[in-house]
Formats: C-alpha cells, sequence, structure tokens
C-alpha cells in the first residue's frame, strides 16, 4: 500500500505541484481544494497519466467537522497519512484597518491558524501511535512581519508560524516532522495571482523579474524542496526553511 | 480636562500599577477589569487617595460590543483617549495539543489577537483624527518562540506581535505610537502568578530568584518604562522593547 | 563624589547628547572622541555653564591600549564608572563586495564588535566587585540584517548585537545591565550625517521626512530613552529596544 | 569537466561527508583543512574508490593569501568553482569574559567571520562572471543568538550570518545562491566534538539522546540537504535553514 500524501489547499500552484511531485515518487496523493471540481479532477487525470495515484475532494476548511472527517476518512478507507501539506492561504489584498471587518480578519485567522490547529488535532495521534509523520506547512512573509494593510494575514501567520514551533516542540521527539516554510515572494500560479492581478499586470510582473520566466517561484520548483525535506533523515530535520526566486528581494532588504 | 489612560486589563499585576502610574501623572484612568469589583473599587480608591483620578468599569471582553462600546462611551462621557494600555493575557499553562480543546484555542485567540485588533479598530479613527495617541501592548515570550504545550498561547501571541507590527505601519506616521512590550518573565503578581501557583510556590518561587525580592519583575517598577514610553518624543519612538528581571534568563537563552 | 557616566563615541549627535543628558540629571560625564578637540571642549563648556560637569579626551579606539588605559586613568582618577554608553559607529556607505578592501572590513570590526569587547572586558570586573553598572550600547539597522553594500558594518553589527546578547547572559545577574539599542533610522546630527550627505542633501533629506523636523531621529530625544534605560529597576530591565522617527519605516517594512 | 566543489574545513564531520556526498554526484571535491594530512588522504581515496573524484589540500585559513591562492590555483588548474562549501568552526566552548583573550576573540573573527569575507571575495568575481555559482555556510545557534560564554564564538557567528545576509543581497540577482545553514545541535563527529569531550562522554551524550544513535546530527544525513539547497533551481532558492535532530531542542526552546 502507497504511503499517503494529503495535500490541503491543492490548487494550480504550491498545493499542486507538490501533490503531483509526491505522486510521482510513489505516494497517493490525496487533493482537497474548496472549489473548481474541473480543476481538481484535471489534476487526479493528469497525475494518473503520469502513472501515479490521487484522490480528489472538495472541502470548505472553514466548515466546522470537514477537515476532521476528511483525515477519518482517509486514514480508514485509503490508508494511514504519512505526509500532510498544509497550503490554505489567506491573503486579502492591502487593506487598512478601517477596511479591513471583523469578518475578514476572523476568516484570516479561521484559514490560515486555526485550520492548521485542527489539521494537526486529528493527525498527530495517529502519527504519535505510529511514531512518524510529517506535517509541510506553507507560510508567508506576512509570518515574520507585519506591514500596512496586512492586519489580517499577519495576525494569523504570525499564529501560524508560533503554532508550528510549539507542534514541534511537543511532538519532533515523537518522530513527527513539523515543517513551517516561508514563501517568499509571488508565486507563477495562474490560479491565485494570476486571478488577482489580471492576465495583463500578471504577465508584467513576469517580465519585470528577468530570467528565463524563473524571477517568480515556479511551484514545480518549489516542489523539490517539499519534497526533500519530506525526506529529510529524523537526525538532520529542517523546522524552519525559506523559498524566494533569484531576482527577488529578501523581505529584511527592500 | 485630564487625558485619558484606558487600561484593558486593569488587575492587581501590570495593569492595575500602570493605570495608578499614569494616574499619578496627571492622567485620568479608566480601568477596565473582567471580575473583583471589589478589587476594582479599591484600586481607584487608592488612586483617588493618592491625588488622581481614576474610573473602574467590569468589562467582559470576549462578549461582543464590549469593548467597543466602552471605547465609545468613555471618548463622549470621561474624555480623548490618549493612552490605551492593552494588557489582556491568554496564559492558559502548559497542554498538550490533546488537552487543548478547540474552545480553548479559539478563546486565546479572542483575549489575546482579536480582542486588540478590535480595540485598534474602535480607537483608532479618533486617534487618526486628533493626529496623536499611543498603544502600550504587553506581550509575552510566546510572541517570539512557541513551546511545547502552548500551542494556544503561542498562535495567540504570534498574532498579537504581528498586528501590532502592522498597525504600526499603517498608523506611527498618522501619529499613532502602538508599542509591543515583551514581559520575558515571570511578574510579582499575587493577583494572577501567584493564584496559578498558589501561596507557596509562589513565595518559593520568589525566594529562589535572588536578589531582595525583585528576582521577578515588580509590576510597579514595569509601569515605569510603560510610562516612558507613552511619553517618547515622535522623533524616537520604541516599536518593540523586552523587559526581563536582573536574575532571570532571556528567552533566547538556556 | 558624582557617578560617572563614560562616553566612548561622543560627537555632536547622539553621544554628545547622551553625554550631556546625564550630566544634566547628576553624573560627571567623560566625553571620548576621536578628533575635533574645539567641538569636545565646546560640549564640556556647555556642560558646565549648563551646572554639569564633564571631561573630555581624545582617543583613538582603533589603536592598542587607548580603550583600556583610558578607563583605568577615569576609575582612578575620576571616579568609579557607573555608566558606560558605547556609541562607536563603523557605517561606510553603501560598497560593493568588489570595492570592500580587507581593510574596511576589518576596520568596521575593530570599531564595532573588538571595540566593544575590549571595554567590556575593562568595565566588567569592577562593575561586577561592585554588584552594579550600565552598558548602553548605541545599534543599528545593520545589527538585524545584511543589505546590499554593507558587507562590512552588518557583520560588524551582527557580532556586535550577539556579543551584547552573550555579555547579558554572563552579567546581567551579577547586576550589570547591558542594553542593545537600535536606532533604526537617520538621525539628525550635522556632524556625521550632515557631513556625509552634505548641507543640501542633508537639508532636503530633513524636509522629506516631514513632522516639524522631526523626522529624523533627534539626538536629544534619544538621550531621554538612553537615560530611562539606565534608570530602570533591576526588577524590570530592557535587553533590547528600537528607536526611529513617526514618520519613518521599520527596517522590516518596505 | 566536472563541476568543482570546494570545501574549506573538510574534517570527518560536515565538511567531509558533503565533499564526499558532492563527489559521488559527479562534482571533483577539493577538499582543505588545516591538519591531518593522513586523514585528508584517506578521504579522497575512499572518494576515488567510490568512483569520484577529489583532491586533497592542507590550508591554514588564518594566514594571509592561503584562501585566496587556493582558490586561484583551483580556478586555473581544476576548473570552474560551482560550489564553495564554507564549514569552518570557532566553537572554543563556554569561556567566561574573564577567560576571553583578545587574541582568542581576534581568532573567532578571523576565522568565523573574515574567512568568509576573503572567501566571498576570491569567489565572487568569477561566479559573477559565468552567471552563477553556489556558495554553502554551516553556522551555528550562536549566530542567531549569544550565549554565556559564547563571547568570541557569538560575536563571530553573529557578523557572520550578517555577512551571508548582504552577499545574498548583492549577488542572489547575479545568479550566486548563498545560503546559511544553521546546524543547531551536537554534531556525531568524532573528530571534533569527539574530542573535545573524549570519548567516554562523547559515547554518553550519543546514549542520552534516543533514537538508534541518530539523535545527534549524522554529517551523512546533513549532506543531503547540502547538496539538496545547491541543486534547487533558481526560482525557487533557499537562504537560510535550520537542521537539528529529532530529539533534540530547537535553540528558542528549553
Amino acid at each position: 500500500m502507497k504511503p499517503v500524501c494529503l495535500v490541503i489547499g491543492a490548487g494550480a500552484g504550491i498545493g499542486g505541484n507538490v501533490g503531483r511531485r509526491f505522486a510521482q515518487e510513489g505516494y497517493h496523493a490525496v487533493l482537497c481544494r474548496r472549489s473548481d471540481e474541473a480543476g481538481l479532477d484535471r489534476l487526479v487525470e493528469q497525475i494518473e497519466e503520469g502513472g501515479g495515484s490521487a484522490t480528489g475532494f472538495l472541502l470548505n476548511a472553514i466548515e466546522p467537522d470537514t477537515l476532521e472527517e476528511r483525515i477519518a476518512a482517509v486514514e480508514s478507507e485509503i490508508g494511514p497519512i504519512e505526509v500532510v501539506v498544509f497550503n490554505l492561504g489567506a491573503q486579502i489584498g492591502d487593506r487598512s484597518l478601517r477596511d479591513t471587518s471583523y469578518k475578514a480578519f476572523e476568516m484570516g485567522w479561521r484559514m490560515a491558524t486555526f485550520a492548521l490547529f485542527r489539521v494537526a488535532s486529528a493527525v498527530c495521534p495517529s502519527m504519535e501511535e505510529r511514531g512518524k509523520g510529517t506535517i509541510l506547512v506553507t507560510s508567508a512573509t506576512s509570518a515574520y512581519r507585519g506591514n500596512a494593510g496586512q492586519h489580517s494575514h499577519a495576525a494569523a501567520m504570525g499564529g501560524r508560524r508560533m503554532l508550528c514551533q510549539s507542534l514541534n516542540a511537543e511532538f519532533a521527539s515523537k518522530g513527527i516532522h513539523v515543517a513551517h516554510i516561508l514563501i517568499d515572494g509571488a508565486v507563477d500560479a495562474p490560479d491565485t495571482l494570476g486571478k488577482m492581478l489580471g492576465p495583463e499586470r500578471f504577465e508584467a510582473l513576469r517580465e519585470s523579474r528577468g530570467g528565463e520566466h524563473d524571477g517568480l517561484l515556479l511551484p514545480a520548483k518549489v516542489a523539490d524542496t517539499y519534497f526533500h525535506i519530506a525526506q529529510q533523515h529524523r537526525s538532520a530535520w529542517t523546522h524552519e526553511i525559506d523559498l524566494r526566486a533569484f531576482s527577488d528581494t529578501a523581505w529584511w532588504n527592500h
């Protein structure tokens, strides 16, 4: 039986590419996303055409019990979850304090912080029992510093990072590898960034970054590092790592 | 008319002492706490006996509208709020992931992160209009690193710190001074730490820290620095500062 | 006998203003700088005219034994050093790696890192014996993040910050208060920044920052916080603090 | 012609293992270490027996011109250096300030900070011309926080980290990948840690960490991640990463 890699937030960017990569390497990929059933089906098909195996589920992470029930069902119906890729974003663009509603602030937390807590609460007991497991958490610059207009996102991502550290502190010695992966730049993802910017601005951004269209983070390349981290021997685990394109500027610079 | 210093979380530790200090220096202290009306009345009396002025309110920060209504009422009935001391804690002691309920995790966020967002949303528009204001935020080591058993607290405090940075990024240039004050150690507060530990263990902790009973953070001394930060000239504002007792160990050491 | 405040790097900016402030508050200020004897004499006179007392010395901190001998002489001839303000800078402007000579790189370290080690080695034994003392260390953004062209400065200041933390770890419990003060922005200092930029660009910078000429760090206002930190009760000491003008951007933002 | 991987500090721990790993993957490993010619020869032989190729050099990094001349000679006689592994340590154990001589403090800087500056100054111009190159820098916990007794080491490593960030800021967009790799724990290296502790304490440490003798960082496993980072596509480069054994405690915890 193949080990299972569960991706929460498996769109056409990092999540989908990481799922595909694990599938190529012999995992069964369980791909969860909120919407776009057609896109999800296509992703599963592509994986299968490439000789891998995958299952897709639509799932609204904000709703109660969705994550918990999906995890329980995967464990009982598909197999033990060896790797979780937690890839839910909560970026809503820059908004002044006045324009950040209580609801938006709370949604940020529900997606970026609480959903991770729910996922960890659901998978850690089984992983602990099995003495092994990996939780790869996609994170954002806002986990390291708040910025104007990032009230909701920064509060949510700051919480996510500290939660990762406290999960690591409790579970590393029990064999569960938690990694916080800082995606410190724009991702070449037509689904999310492309939609947010519109096709023209997205193309302009791509061009502006130089290189041969690799001045944005290419999700398939990001996936290489996710896979590497999941394969690290337990005597040399990474807890925090950053990733950005060569032509981009690190968050601490300007 | 005296300038107003509003303290959210005015117990017998840092909150009450900071309120008293501002009152001694000519502010009208508005002291809010969740419970212990008798203790609150005593604090107001002590301030008045010392020649200062203060008003006390019981307030449950978790409930909707409480913070917002209190702030509106203070502004209209007492006077413009010049300084907010946000002093709500969310420490629930060390709990394993298994023993951290969804409710406890959410309560941490409601107290430590969301309540600050609500307070900022309520006071910043008036402060911005007046071109000045100060928000002093008490914070904890868990804002800097997660630790075993600190899942709820670390996620909430990490969110608090990043929120402070994004508030600062939006509002500093508009004259609002936001400061994140890391209390990196145990506070000599009979009300909170004393109750949590019980009298014997509390006394033993005090003794163990050396000095002349000043090996824990003395809240009246902490208040000196809160007051200083609120008085800093706007050409030299502090956004982040740490405080700990001389005989204690910084969080980054062991 | 007055307590002594020794300022290493007492120019017309932060160092001189901090020295003046301590002198106003009853300390004897010992002011050391590398050059400009006339400026040094004027500073001493101004302090004396204001009713304070001060002594000035020219001192080349790069030369062997200069710091050590000055400290020994002050202790034996003037009085016990209660406060050291270590204010040597090592900013040489942005230089590419190619344009950063070995000599420049080493000079940065000698001024910004090694000189602090020498000063600490010279004053800590006496302070430890007396069970008290304060070392206030001016630091720069480069202590927190390297930037293009800052090879020498960032390496030197990063070393300075870690040295401060290790001094604090050894000496806080022995009564020596070490504080690392991040000056995160341009200082309104005609002597240093003014000379580096020239009068026109300096004035233009001042104007661009808004406010009433307080969009740069005003050294006299910075001095208020230096003095406060030196007066903190040992139950509530600050080890790290940042300072910047209200209209400036924190280093972690852009 | 094989690409060259130059290892500065190629002992029996991380340096030697990383060199061996790159040799296995098709690089020519150039291995430099200060002493133990027999050990160096053995390492080269092992690599050759495994089908790889390597050259060994004794080199005293403290001496002037040694690093510069070796780099020039490798470039002209062996081939273009594609990867540099900078692996010089400067840990001298815990020493009080009183017991840290000026010479020890300076040696720390010469090994841990200045030698990296010299290496970067020597290799970056050629790498920049070729539009590619990788510099992998081994670092230590002391780069992130000073600790009692770590005056020399922390100052040197703090400088190293900030230097890495400023090299990255200048050279990433020119195709040079600089990575700062935090080895946050004890390495299972008989040569260095083993010698420092002596065989009995070393064995006791190993036992105490649990696992199947993998509670210390195994250098061959560490090498996997060094190799991965050097292979990252330039659209997804890591600048900072940490590594520690699963059963160890992260530096920010206690």
